[in-house]
């Protein structure tokens, strides 16, 4: 424990593994305030890549909540290069659906689509940031585990 | 020479940067034969990207190119870590830049905008497909770089 803030198994990582989850279910509740979502590619998109960072971020959570436990880091061999892959795949397809729903809302935005009336593009922009600000904790959460690699 | 193919310095290396730089300037030909882009956000923040990809892979096909004349890998101490974090950057980028202009297009497409007459978001569907291409040739790059870097 305490060797590399925010490698799996520590306070770090619980707090970046919690901030993940959160944003994430954010930017799902963001969305799902409007039904007609599923109109847009990008927006059904983003609701696939939130709702797979969702499970993920709350079950390696839950591992490093056992890890402070047990004061000594779960981490049985190959566990980490699987953390890795699963985080690399999940920060790409979050930051591509993030900007691809963002996008999406400047343009809804720009041209004065219907769709935009009373405020709901604006929940679509907050769920937007809300997936790419969880983008950042995911692209956090690799670097800390992938600097860990090499050592163990 | 020829320890990991695709790394630094290597014939493989210099075939991925042409193919970067080749696929980064055919996305640019398709987005700026419509005279429109940049009415779109989306649009603009590709030709950044497809912009700074395109001298970033030519110089280090360059490198490469030299390297294989030289019959031996020019890696001055630091400069693989410079390529890494360069190819790290520009394939987040293209990948945000990429989707972004393919879920605009394809709304543009669905909601039958007279922006897109005369097949002119064909055009954008194709620089779009290739700037998701030079990211694939990017990502490449970059984790076989990333591979060679704890043993340099």
């Amino acid at each position: 424990m305490g060797e590399l803030p925010g490698a799996l198994g520590t306070t770090g990582s619980l707090g970046l593994r919690l901030g993940q989850a959160i944003l994430a279910v954010s930017s799902l509740l963001f969305m799902c305030m409007g039904v007609d979502f599923y109109s847009f590619t990008a927006y059904c998109f983003l609701i696939t890549a939130m709702g797979l960072v969702v499970p993920w971020s709350s079950t390696l959570a839950l591992v490093d909540a056992f890890s402070i436990c047990v004061k000594h880091p779960v981490r049985p061999p190959g566990i980490l290069s699987i953390v890795i892959v699963g985080d690399w795949v999940l920060s790409l397809l979050s930051l591509a659906a993030s900007t691809s729903a963002a996008s999406v809302t400047e343009l809804l935005l720009s041209s004065r689509d219907p769709f935009c009336m009373g405020n709901m593009c604006i929940r679509y922009q907050l769920a937007a940031a809300m997936a790419f600000l969880s983008w950042c904790l995911l692209f956090s959460s690799l670097l800390f585990n992938l600097w860990l690699l090499p050592s163990v």
